[in-house]
């Protein structure tokens, strides 16, 4: 694995078996790292979300699931943890709250892909192991007559500094609206935030609920109850219009507008990687997980083949066959079985042996 | 699902909807019985073994294992105990203790599978998933000069009355044979039980060798300690003759010899039933996990495919896709995916939220 200058990666992040790059890390991504790792396979992991676990921590969290064999029951969030449990011995690079942008292919035969992140780190990749489920998780867009005619940098999806002095509104409801909202009110002398959201509800932590309560008292924090309109510019500023809960236009002016609509996942660049697609899934064999790209592979729901079914249990087994075929294409040999039970190598990759001198 | 006369089912292990067998109760085949009940339908569940769990059950109980995913370590017997907690909102109609003799294609097109037992017990199925793994667990047998010319009723692999006064030779080192030879002891009227192993070591719980102990003190059990070499008659009575660890031989009456030598896997029948088969492997497609006999699916350890790593995790997904298939089939339409997490139908069959009326 190398990295451009660029890359804020240290020396001891970069061990000479890093060799494979995995890009999403949902549920499979994370399994794929202990397969990996128990091939003696170092593997970079990317998401574009600042935490692990995909689809699972975003969209199910605190719901219940059934079917992940050997777990009776779990919610989405503790099935993450135990996976970060299970993946701990094999210590991936974490690259998170990254999205890969583009993905091109090795100069010469057998050489690195390059993966190039969205802070335009690039990453070096033997082989690379897609594992995108429904796409990059990305915040949800406000699509506004006008929105395009704001002045740069004043409308923000992700948390940066304020200048002072400024009118700012916070759209969203839930807890990223309402923590970012809490946030900025923080300092004293910035001046009161305008919260808005389409009702006079919000889902948030008790404690986050009963700031917003005393904040709003205090007058740091007003709510506007409103679904946005357009954005105008108005004697040289820019000013939102907001329809209120009486049918009625109120302007708001705009220093600067923080978008907080939640996330939602974006195939995006993984469609122009030249990879052969089908009904926007990646296409693989059954025998490898490998696509239509040599040294690329797919496992979870990204990928498509007959019988597919998109199940956490199902991208295990997939991430698993796609490991032993990685090993077998960077080593160039076939690779055997070994089991975890049993086996004094898998066990110095687990750590739960001691390392023995020569692998 | 209809069985013989001879057949110990109750009417209430016969409802309509048990249309599918399962053969074999590992790891995977409990598993099948979880998706087949996700499915809606209710499985009947063999097993030559008088347990569940297959290979984890009888070769690893307590060894452990770490690539279970989403569970990072366990034994074999805990996997097995949490399978069971999974799957019994299922309740699987069980057939343990018993092997699948036979297995005979349906006279009619759509017609049923009959399934012949050991103990003569036929079952219809619509469908069978073969999760047969490396073979049924069977008593390992003495290979010996003259075993083939013993009377009947002298040899015995599994526990069954002794008639009175009978010189009983108990072979074996482990749990079983240890077990066996003090169940024999506990009638105080029994002659003493001869107990033959090549050590004098024992491998059985503290309390069966404390037990074993206190039964050798007072002479009620005889430790013999030697390699059985030949069975012969000897004055119309059998002779056991076993080399000594002092390189003599020693000749042992025998009324009944029972060999407990542990289980070993034998694939045994499978192989007669017409199926196709790949170095004793079953072979199967990747999108149904079906046989060459329609209806007959195999997953886990007993089957292969391009690619096939004999792993529990991948047996899982194959079950999966297997009881996708199996419902296909029997309802004759294709069959949505839903999640465990936000289904109400599955909530129903996983017993977790308030029956309905109708399906
Ligand atoms: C409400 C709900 C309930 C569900 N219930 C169940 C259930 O009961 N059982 C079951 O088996 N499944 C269930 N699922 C489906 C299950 O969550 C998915 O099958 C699983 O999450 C797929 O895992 P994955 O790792 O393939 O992808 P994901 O979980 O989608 O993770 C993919 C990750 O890749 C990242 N990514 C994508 N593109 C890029 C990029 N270019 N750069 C950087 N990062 C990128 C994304 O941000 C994301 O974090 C449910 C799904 C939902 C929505
Ligand atoms: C020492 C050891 C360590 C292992 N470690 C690991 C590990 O770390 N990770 C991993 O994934 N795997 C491991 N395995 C492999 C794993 O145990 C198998 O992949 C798994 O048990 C296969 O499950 P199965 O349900 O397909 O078959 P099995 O577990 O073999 O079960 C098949 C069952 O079918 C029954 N049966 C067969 N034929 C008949 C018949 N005609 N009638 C009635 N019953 C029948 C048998 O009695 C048996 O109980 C290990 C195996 C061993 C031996």
């Amino acid at each position: 694995m190398r990295a451009e200058p660029s890359a804020p990666l240290t020396p001891a992040a970069l061990p000479a078996q890093a060799e494979v790059l995995v890009i999403g890390a949902g549920p499979v991504g994370l399994f794929t790292v202990f397969q990996l790792g128990l091939q003696g396979l170092r593997a970079h992991l990317v998401d574009a979300l600042p935490h692990t676990g995909g689809q699972c921590a975003e969209l199910y969290g605190d719901k219940p699931i059934y079917d992940v064999p050997g777990v009776p029951v779990c919610t989405g969030r503790e099935l993450v943890a135990l996976l970060e449990r299970q993946i701990a011995p094999m210590a991936p690079v974490r690259h998170l709250g990254r999205r890969v942008e583009a993905l091109s292919p090795p100069e010469t035969e057998g050489g690195a892909w390059q993966a190039r992140l969205d802070d335009g780190t690039v990453l070096a990749a033997r082989a690379v192991v897609i594992a995108a489920g429904v796409g990059a998780f990305v915040p949800r867009a406000l699509k506004i007559e006008g929105i395009d005619t704001l002045p740069p940098d004043v409308l923000h999806y992700h948390d940066a500094p304020v200048p002072p002095d400024t009118a700012v509104v916070v759209h969203g409801g839930d807890d990223p609206a309402v923590l970012r909202a809490l946030a900025l009110t923080a300092d004293p002398d910035h001046p009161p935030v305008v919260l808005l959201h389409r009702r006079d509800v919000f889902q948030a932590p008790p404690e986050a609920l009963a700031a917003l309560s005393a904040a709003r008292a205090a007058g740091r924090i007003q709510v506007q109850v409103g679904q946005p309109l357009r954005i105008a510019a108005q004697g040289g500023a820019a000013v939102l219009t907001v329809l209120d809960a009486e049918g009625q236009e109120q302007a708001l002016p705009l220093g600067r507008l923080e978008v907080r609509l939640g996330l939602s996942p974006r195939l995006g660049p993984i469609a122009d990687w030249g990879i052969a697609l089908e009904r926007k899934q990646l296409v693989v064999d059954t025998a490898r997980f490998a696509t239509s790209a040599p040294g690329v592979y797919a496992v979870g729901d990204i990928n498509t083949y007959p019988g597919k079914r998109k199940l956490i249990l199902c991208g295990f087994h997939e991430a698993t066959l796609a490991a032993f075929a990685v090993a077998e294409r960077l080593s160039g040999a076939p690779v055997a079985l070994q089991y975890t039970t049993t086996s004094p190598r898998l066990h110095q990759r687990l750590g739960v042996a001691p390392v023995v001198a020569a692998d």
